[in-house]
């Protein structure tokens, strides 16, 4: 269960990251070319920084972890997890499908995760045990009875290393079969997990994500009847290895699975 | 010149669009795997029904190229070139990053464009000889003082065939090399265009884009003093190749030509 108090706290915070950041988007970026105060890092930072501002200010004994500014207080059991803005290209190039990730990690593992995108004004928030929100409606992920019905996301390309990316094609390959067109959607980093949670899409697949990256995803996902995992199939914890998949479905995760370990092909014919 | 008449008319017609595809975002997909009437069929249908008949009613003497209604009166000087929803995966997914695209070409040659974001409530209008607007505001593409700075978008990669792969990548490697990371925007569709009109990108490489794809964009984005043509560097009329290339610094249109042609790199080493 996590307490109302840690749930209004991650609203605050995710206030705060939002007055930060608004602002800057699509800000002049002349600046930027000329060194380190680019607006997306002055966004950052401000964003992280009015965070931790809170979180010393309403819980000096929790751990804070952020992209921008590192750990503090490693030990302690209650973590939260920041990244002001996920999607810092998408921020850069003016989109409004960037966000800021706020998670609470407790003993390793997430209970409770927001997504807030302030352009647009949507804010997920998912809790363990709990049903997922956006914008205080019930979300719901859809189902996908196969994969070839199913529409896939990914940030790009280029995130993947050379040995992951042919696991990754595997998977582009065996999704929207039955469609006249390719079903991938690409670029949206964590704002795809939001439109999963939503019933918009059916599978997100990554790799090389931090703690920061999908910390917060994990009790959307799941609070919204989705799974998440590494591309192994193990739950995500604060130890994974950054591989991350998310269905909407999780009846399809040996489907996805087999896919990608280069099997799923012929089981898929077989349908 | 455009005349205002078809100025006002352009937008009345992007008007209707919004109002016929608004009520189909985020619809529920649970008929779409049934067959035919998708909410982005129906969607698609219904925008591009409403636009022909404001046009039938207004200029019945113009011709029509519309991608879901195919073409009317193809020997007219005037063509209105109508794409309801272009960027289709972005509105099945439920992202606010497709657009309505609305042309008028004359004898060959788009002089008067329009993208619209019906959700965002973002228009962007470029007319022939007159600065782009977004929203009634002027905007104005960035310059770019090499392709090491740049920022580029594409839409996926999996729409370059196996031969226009290798120019995308060649650019993708010469792009973004002063950053820590790789500036490469995926996803996006035509609101890239508007983007790179509102000087928040530098460069965006299409390749397999129909007459409907791309003929609003180009009042758009000269109009904001950028450039487009093909991957050949020549301008784009109703006959191009579909390859496109949009510039929001004309001055670097040489640069961009020569790494797809895989003479870059060694120019570029010389900065």
């Amino acid at each position: 269960m996590v307490h109302s108090f840690d749930i209004a706290l991650a609203n605050r915070l995710a206030d705060a990251a939002g007055d930060a950041i608004r602002p800057l988007f699509r800000g002049s970026w002349a600046d930027e070319r000329k060194g380190d105060a680019s607006p997306v890092t002055e966004a950052d930072r401000a964003a992280e920084a009015a965070m931790r501002a809170i979180l010393e200010a309403e819980c000096p004994a929790d751990g804070i972890f952020g992209e921008e500014y590192g750990a503090i207080r490693e030990g302690a059991g209650r973590q939260w997890v920041l990244d002001p803005i996920d999607g810092t290209i998408s921020f850069m190039a003016g989109r409004p499908i960037f966000g800021s990730l706020i998670a609470l990690v407790q003993d390793g593992w997430p209970v409770l995760g927001v997504i807030d995108q302030p352009i647009s004004g949507e804010r997920w928030v998912g809790r363990i045990g709990e049903p997922t929100t956006l914008n205080g409606q019930v979300v719901r992920t859809r189902s996908c009875r196969e994969l070839a019905d199913a529409v896939l996301a990914t940030s790009s390309p280029h995130y993947f290393s050379a040995e992951e990316a042919e696991p990754y094609m595997a998977l582009a390959q065996a999704v929207g079969r039955n469609k006249r067109q390719g079903m991938i959607v690409y670029g949206g980093d964590c704002y795809n997990y939001g439109l999963l949670a939503g019933g918009h899409l059916d599978i997100v697949c990554e790799a090389g994500l931090k703690l920061h990256d999908y910390a917060a995803l994990v009790p959307i996902v799941e609070g919204a009847g989705g799974t998440m995992s590494d591309w192994q199939g193990n739950p995500l914890d604060a130890g994974s290895d950054g591989s991350v998949l998310a269905l909407g479905d999780p009846a399809r995760l040996e489907d996805v699975l087999e896919a990608m370990s280069g099997h799923g092909l012929h089981h898929d014919h077989g349908h």
